[in-house]
């Protein structure tokens, strides 16, 4: 039998996840809950999946705005196997009550905190550790980014002390809010940045610290990596082992790729969904070693890159696949992989 | 039996053209042309679409990079009826002589001269006047934006003067390049603007001047629209003649819609391949009348909006359709229309 | 006897109308007013200039970061003859009881409600007007740079009808959180804009209607503007006409400067106090005419060109000078004009 | 007698360098030579500098524009004691052979090789170095930043190894022609960067790798420093080491001064000429340590970090002050340190 879904919120993450659900043989995606009737509403009821609504005040609201509802995020989640948290950060915490209520394990964005949960997950990281736990995190695109690139390379030759700094993007293209216009901001402005600890909370006894900066743009961030390796391995052997991973593009030499811009346009050509790219985009130039240094540029793609993880996280939590299998299959469905 | 067409260069508009053509069901792409062997190249053979190369010297090239190649440039106009030219501005006219040696009509982009050509083309502004011409040039997205506009407003009510100021995108989202980053210019700084004459290629009586400036957005252009019309029709009357074209998608009040990032994900949300916006964006709470002036803010996607014409184009010079017939098969083919 | 002058609000335009109130030789800074001890109350401490306390229960704020106080903004105003409110859109309001409990006439910035005040002011378009009003509102900086540029064209041609777009920077450079990043934004998206109604406060009977933009820059907002006049100058004779007038500065043909960074550049040459231009800054190339339609582009300096107006407001309350003599007062102390 | 200095080139460092130098009391500046009679020359007719045409053949534009010449560049060299050159990258070297010809020391800027010139210099770092050299090359704004940040770490504590990553703005604000806009770029995307080794132009034996990124911000770069020290001193020592550096400013934690556009406010809100910041700017709360493992932000500001290191340069090749003597007169004319 297929695995029950649902997604609660229908936003940047849920969006996307709700798709990649639906396209998944081992599950059903049994509905979407919204707050409110607006565009994204409509979209879920253009892709003909089920409509809940998170407030029972304005069921009314719906109605009027010709949006058809299936009934509550409460019956949603009463139905469902697992739930798939994907509202915005601080509004999971207030959620996990409701699911605690009818007993349906839940999945959080990486906004939430790690304390509200049994366990933090990434799915090249940790897949086992998320095993029948109730409240299960899925890291923030940035620790998603990190945590695939630092898993091979502590298994390949260990990792003594990473440093890393996060160059972020200001906001999503569709933010216009948010700032800055022509600056570039510390943030964090105290160090090390909060997004080291986060990766802790994947690999406990790395060693790790980082540092966050803004700026304007919007498509992806970019990560200038260091990690000191416990062995010298040439630059050739690590951009072999990491030419491997799944889930990472090694963006070939000579691509005319030169930064997020190209990186969209060459997702758009390959007929990407929402010009997604789930991979962590490493600059095959860029990687070289010094010494036992380590250096490289990833880019991350903000709105997509917890997507693919979410759904094993599915998997993760209900036992029904292994690690391998699970990714594979997630993979393959999705279009993973340039 | 099928239009043969070619479509030489396969950039920002050649690969879209390209892509446009192959979906028409009377129309075959017998291939695409391409100076270098870069990934452009190796997106036309991921494509399936024959790759021809433009400079002879460098066919070793092709070969070099594993890429094959079906032929030169020169054989694929031979065995074209019409060839696409969507090389960077300027080249095309440098290809005119290529095209009149095999008898090939030509269709050129909005880059090059009027003069180049017969006649410049808009499908709802001047679609026969195209009929048997040897070269013809699809005019720009601007032009192209406002002749749509324009075309509706001088048929229902008379068009007694229209003021335009162009903002323009600085670049494309991979020109990186391009500039400015922050600053709003005069471009060109002496008034009126070169838009306007070029709209009268289209519609050589219309009385019309603008104003262009260019600042550093990436997405689309942004026109402030003025027309003072001949008659005085309230805004809804505007509104509802406007929602009826079919190349003209009226933003509805209240979808959230601030900006053409959001536009941009509203085109994503729905499936559009490379977030493509064929369409004019009209935002409709902007539609106003003053007395006899008409005011409205309009969206344009410089990197698409012209495909669609290109299509029709091609049916226009070859008299294998009417416009309305053209107009109608392209929208249905494409997706046109949200 | 000199004009005491209390300026309360000691930000972005308060800190620089006190400067320019210091310069003035009819005039004593008598106070500034803060509702917190921060960076610009340090900087008024610096400067010289009695600080004044906003907020009673604040006081003792200000001592433990070692700021001396000359007392309560209350203080200030009962020992002033007039008040100049500079403080963020809104408060100015709020402070209105304030300043009529001691009868002490003030000035609020364009921020505020037209209808909070007796009369809107600009010094070339109405100077006349304020003269013993008790409340009056030095209108923004967009509505300032059209009312100078009007004034002239109106009195020599006639204004049959003004059609500007406003192309909005962003925010301010230091504003990092306002964006947006990359767009346009039709801002606000119904037409016509405010910008219109607020030029009518200052000329009733002009006939303008206005369209407001915002996009990711932040260094000055451009106006692209048309004016159908009552006669048909040629277009030198109306730079000539521009060229006379002490606030607009002309920016020669040939200069290089093609947008607003090239002109703070221009400005901090010439030693300008934070890079602030006091001008309007037309492109002398762009002014031109089509029949009786003239058309420019104008920058104006956001955080700036109100100073010299509300120096100007402070001697036409207080009718202690006429229009002509405070202008070149004005202009002849803060050194207006390149 | 006063030291006469020629500079040769009067762009965004040469204009600067030349007001530096015309208020020194040991130097007088003798003029600046310029290619072309534009905006730039007839600034410094109005400063008063003597103006030299650099081309002959260009002689007669000058005269042509009204600039009075007092000559050619080549009398200019043979009347100085020394030259800063202060042309384009690369313009440095062609001039080499001039100031060769005429005996004539010369300091170079950033963008010149390091092999041109017999030292590379800065003030803080080694400023003995250029003793009677003939040419020297004041190093970049990003090498002079990390010059005066390592030189104290380095003698109190002992580097064992730097990385760097270099946030760097796209352009200058004047630069209209320069991108990204809406991108994060690796920049140069081979690792490390060129930035280390020209740090080792100063410092021979530090070690240090360096990662350049290029961003849509124009008014300063921004580093986010790692130090892995030979000690382990807590964060409030190496704060106040920091602090006891004459050219570097420790932002106060609590100025609200988020970034370069606040720190640019700040510095015109006291006067600064042209808002310059030579200081290094280090967030005081960023600095702090992780076992031996130094971080934290600073901001360089790309356009006059060097200048008051190019004043310091004339004297260090003359031998006329040794560096204490230099660096505290240079300071205290320029009024370096807020």
């Amino acid at each position: 039998m297929t695995i029950q879904v649902a997604v609660n919120g229908y936003g940047t993450i849920g969006k996307r996840v709700a798709d990649a659900v639906a396209l998944q043989p081992d599950m059903e995606l049994i509905g979407v809950g919204k707050t409110r009737p607006n565009h994204e509403a409509e979209l879920a009821i253009e892709n003909g999946y089920p409509l809940y609504a998170a407030i029972e005040e304005r069921i009314e609201l719906f109605d009027e705005a010709g949006l058809e509802l299936a009934g509550t995020v409460e019956e949603m989640v009463a139905a469902a196997d697992i739930v798939v948290d994907a509202c915005p950060s601080g509004i999971g915490a207030d959620n996990k009550s409701l699911y605690e209520a009818y007993d349906t394990p839940a999945l959080y964005q990486g906004g939430e905190d790690a304390d509200l949960v049994d366990v933090s997950f990434n799915a090249r990281g940790n897949f086992e550790a998320a095993t029948d736990a109730d409240h299960v995190r899925v890291v923030s695109c940035n620790t998603t980014g990190l945590s695939r690139l630092l898993a091979p390379l502590q298994e390949e030759y260990g990792v003594e002390k990473a440093r890393v700094t996060l160059v972020r993007r200001g906001g999503d293209p569709a933010q216009t809010g948010r700032g800055p216009i022509n600056d570039i901001l510390p943030n964090p402005v105290s160090l090390p940045s909060h997004h080291g600890p986060d990766v802790n909370t994947i690999f406990p006894d790395l060693n790790i610290d980082t540092l966050g900066l803004k700026v304007p743009a919007t498509l992806m961030h970019t990560h200038s990596v260091n990690v000191t390796l416990e062995a010298t391995p040439d630059a050739d052997e690590v951009r072999d082992a990491l030419d491997e991973q799944m889930r990472i593009f090694l963006i070939p030499e000579g691509a005319g790729i030169d930064g997020a811009g190209a990186l969209k346009e060459f997702a758009m050509d390959r007929g990407r969904p929402r010009a997604d790219i789930w991979e962590n985009c490493i600059w095959s130039e860029s990687v070289s070693m010094k010494g036992d240094d380590l250096y490289l540029f990833q880019a991350i793609h903000q709105e997509s890159d917890v997507v693919p993880e979410n759904v094993d996280a599915i998997r993760a939590v209900l036992g029904t696949a292994d690690a391998a299998e699970s990714i594979e299959r997630t993979n393959g469905t999705m279009g993973i992989g340039f």
